[in-house]
């Protein structure tokens, strides 16, 4: 069946998905490049960033691998599509990621402000979506066709899905580092409560994999 | 030299070092124990509550092992003394451990009341300090003779101490558990403007030892 799903959503130790002070300049926040060392090495990110051949394999490369099969659209919040706040100005923010962006199926960014979908090379299509999380995940579900609907970030936009229990699985990794501040993934977010456990756990040098679903019968 | 540590303090995926609602049946709060699994079954725990041979070794037994090693005098929270709150009813509280508590050294117990010093067997003396974290491990030093000083937690104790820079080394194990609420470690405290950061980070299949210490300079 298909599954909404967080995979490779990365945080620090003390809980941060991504630093203070996001810009253009550092699209994850201050200190954010450090979370995802253990992404950034492995076979499957340096294929998709286009060198084939190269990373390394593992326990790190399993997670990356898996977290990018079955994906058939997914849904990003609008500070992970780019640093514009407030209306539009114009059109010319076209995502942080150039004329080839490394999704290449529809993309859903949930926006307070309409916009025309955004066609790119590669197969990637922005959609703007301004009538909330559930009006995003019946689009992406049906542009989806069966395949997983995977959640991009940022970390406000897991919370969401999250209290409204309606995210199926999420993989992320904890990185050795701190952050000291930026946006918290968990706080105020009780998954026990909202019927999640965790179900599996996978250390490696780089991170520590952690996968949570649902409780049964939750 | 003699440090100011934390060692062994665990922490939940959530950030939590104990669960909700703490009292007299449960130390740990709702679901704390399933904290501190990586702990209870290393072969210096089971050394220390007399099951001698017993218990793994491994990662996490070096990690109990040296928790254990080089401490001259503790400092616990009143909370981790007992779940008794406000002024001291009378002198029948004498700790969560029985008559010969796991210390075998002072234990200098942060609390706003005050209360004669308990002497207990095994070599293990409370002391109640009402002065403060700073009178605490003014004691606690002169106590430990050029021997470490460990706090024992709970996490509002150790938040004081990072707070006022005074801890040199933090040792703390991340488990793969959700508790969904209860006392958050971090929540609030800017390690990296503190002048913290990550020295040594440590997987076992049970948890994620990090250390975490004064970067250089700091």
């Amino acid at each position: 069946m298909s599954k909404l799903r967080v995979s490779c959503f990365t945080v620090s130790l003390d809980g941060y998905g991504a630093g203070p002070s996001q810009d253009e300049q550092n699209p994850l926040g201050r200190g954010g490049i450090d979370l995802h060392r253990w992404l950034v090495s492995t076979r499957t990110f340096q294929r998709v960033h286009g060198r084939a051949g190269e990373g390394t394999t593992g326990v790190d490369d399993d997670f990356a691998r898996r977290g990018d099969e079955n994906v058939g659209a997914w849904i990003l919040g609008r500070n992970m599509f780019g640093p514009v706040r407030g209306p539009w100005p114009d059109e010319r923010w076209r995502g942080w990621w150039g004329e080839n962006p490394p999704y290449h199926v529809p993309v859903f960014v949930l926006t307070h402000h309409a916009r025309r979908p955004l066609e790119m090379e590669g197969g990637t299509m922005f959609h703007f979506v301004t009538g909330g999380i559930e009006e995003a995940l019946r689009r992406a579900r049906e542009a989806a066709g069966g395949a997983d609907v995977r959640i991009g970030g940022g970390a406000a936009t897991i919370r969401q899905y999250l209290r409204a229990r309606l995210v199926d699985e999420m993989h992320i990794a904890i990185s050795p580092v701190l952050l000291g501040a930026g946006e918290s993934l968990l706080e105020g977010v009780d998954l026990r409560a909202l019927g999640y456990v965790v179900t599996a756990h996978v250390p490696s040098a780089a991170a520590m994999h952690i996968v949570i679903g649902r409780a049964p019968g939750a």
